[in-house]
């Protein structure tokens, strides 16, 4: 399917919309889901025009997965997680709800079981909080 | 925690177990999830001795990413499905249950559920059938 430029990651990644943003370089953006699965749930973005991981360049993939795992180190010792779920979805039948390549961090916490999908919004203040967290446990450095 | 060489997937990779293998190359190994959550999931491993994707080398980590895309790409060609969910458990706290770092390729059909992780092994001639079916899909180069 063509690459739907009005979608609402496209719209963040222009910053015509608003998101409480982890990370960004000159190929990816992180930022908070607000509609988190659990504490910590964030999302990793290519700056490509790309509706799912098949649309992507390889430079592109690899780069995302690159500062996937970044971002999910920073989570996990941020918040003191116990593990992360790292998971991309590609199609509607597959879950996907934005028509942009994303991968979900999902910090997972023992005995703690993970929300459903994009069901309720998460409060604006604990987001910010969690977020500076997060960004205070990215290494300064690439 | 120290990787154990003992762990089923490294059995796999030194051919000390059987699997449904689907591709392999120097750096990465592909087969069949024997107690699969939909027809074609798959698993993606590198060869490195890494329990979590926190213990691989960047290198690793890209190569892993690429050879993921590449068998989900085929599974969905093979199958006709609908879409994919990439997904990949750090931790037992995030579902890890085998103590080497491994990536899920799950095709996903519109309006079938997914059945849950490692709940019930599937018919080997089916699995089989399907791998056959995954591997003719395989662009015969990379």
């Amino acid at each position: 399917m063509a690459y739907d430029p009005q979608n609402v990651f496209a719209k963040i990644l222009r910053s015509e919309l608003p998101c409480i943003k982890l990370y960004e370089d000159a190929d990816t953006f992180a930022m908070m889901d607000i509609m988190p699965q659990s504490d910590g749930h964030l999302l990793v973005l290519t700056r490509e025009p790309a509706e799912t991981v098949f649309d992507m360049s390889e430079a592109a993939l690899q780069r995302c997965i690159l500062i996937t795992r970044k971002l999910a180190a920073a989570a996990v010792s941020a918040l003191g997680a116990d593990g992360a779920l790292i998971s991309q979805f590609n199609g509607a039948a597959a879950g996907q709800t934005v028509p942009h390549v994303h991968f979900h961090v999902i910090p997972r916490f023992a005995g703690v079981a993970m929300k459903s999908h994009g069901r309720e919004r998460e409060d604006m203040a604990r987001l910010e909080e969690i977020a500076r967290r997060i960004i205070a446990a990215l290494p300064s450095a690439q």
